[in-house]
């Protein structure tokens, strides 16, 4: 079968529970002393009929540079990319926000992101197929393991895929630091949203700006505006799981 | 002199402007199309009547591994640290928001912090000498030139730093998800606070948390819950942002 691998004990761990990421084997280095990480990967292999091995710690790295696997890695399949059609059509009638990528081109941002929007809820991650990093290794290991608990749609233009939602009914928002209004004079509970963040340098698109409902800017302490694109996008995210947060405190009063 | 080296064309820019680091030199490579950012290089330079010199590319790649150096490599004083003693007296009577790292390991999430605080107008960091990384050359190009724009304090305890914080009429707040108040339900804007981050893994150590006044944790909307480290101070320090925006708002009305 076509391969890649993730590594570290907290990833395999993640993929291993997720238990929607074909494993193909899974080595351990015979160096390193077992701790509960490593038994609690024997156990769910054994669960789940995933074949383990030990191996030399040489050996696996060869397979990661700089030997950050912490003597864990799994050989598994790529990851299934899902169509946004099959998206739109699952949580029909009910609200999946979805975040957008432009053109994000650095793995540990798009990971760190990744991991973000799976704690906060968003249902799908939209990226482009050239103009920005796809799902790799290090995608994978930034991620923590997030990438198996969330649809990962990979488009040829995100253009068509904005227009798809928007038919859809969904709202879409782009992070823009020239905008008018701050991230937090959005309402994002009273609506199924599309958060688009730009590339780290260039921003988003003139294109994609033009389709959107709402264009929102984080507002800023001083005069240096440079936040990190993984960092822009948590705290948006986690704008919208602030006030869905308090609704529900407020019904339970 | 001391030395050590920055690199990529923001990063020298903002030490560049700041005008609180100190040059030894600028290296361009001479294979590196000139664009706009180069020539501001090359004047800001000029200026401040610091050397720069073209070098072939390979030199720059003997110096920054994978050739992550955009053209640019400077060779600068390290950071001068900033003793704990000289911010408070600096700041004495108004308000500095602090944040404290607790073992925080990866140079990219201490660079990414520095970042965030600078944009959200934290007024110092504080890192231990041991347990966490310092300031390098990966947090500094991480960081985005941010380094320069902000206090940082060098302590080799913690619970030193943070008991005198406190004699200082700062309060202490740690980010812990096993806490029961939201990040979102503490108003930022009413204090001096001191926000401790911890480590990756292990959290913040148990002699901080007794000394805290506030602990705080992210809501999350599934069960997910595994934030990198600098998306959830991002988020916290942003909520405070936000707070303090929503004031002023409401004072111009």
């Amino acid at each position: 079968m076509d391969e890649m691998i993730i590594y570290g004990k907290n990833s395999v761990i993640e993929a291993l529970e997720s238990g929607n990421r074909e494993f193909n084997k899974i080595l351990i280095s015979n160096n390193s002393h077992s701790d509960t990480k490593i038994e609690q990967i024997k156990v769910l292999s054994k669960q789940r009929g995933i074949v383990f091995q030990f191996v030399a710690k040489e050996k696996l790295n060869l397979l990661v540079p700089e030997g950050r696997h912490q003597g864990v890695v799994a050989q598994i399949a790529p990851i299934k990319y899902v169509e946004l059609e099959d998206f739109i059509e699952e949580y029909k009638g009910e609200n999946a926000p979805v975040v957008i990528l432009d053109g994000v081109e650095d793995s540990h941002n798009v990971g760190a992101i990744i991991r973000s929007c799976v704690c906060a809820g968003i249902k799908g991650i939209i990226l482009p197929s050239r103009r920005g990093a796809l799902v790799n290794s290090t995608v994978e290991k930034t991620s923590a393991g997030a990438t198996s608990h969330i649809s990962i749609i990979k488009t040829n233009s995100l253009v068509n895929a904005i227009q798809k939602l928007k038919e859809n009914d969904w709202w879409v928002i782009a992070s823009d630091h020239h905008a008018e209004q701050n991230h937090y004079e959005i309402d994002y509970t009273d609506m199924n949203f599309a958060l688009i963040m730009g590339a780290e340098h260039a921003g988003i698109s003139k294109s994609l700006l033009k389709l959107s409902d709402f264009k929102v800017k984080i507002p800023m302490l001083t005069k240096f505006n440079s936040l990190n694109v993984s960092n822009a996008a948590a705290i948006i995210m986690f704008e919208y799981v602030t006030q869905v947060a308090k609704k529900r405190e407020n019904k339970l009063r």
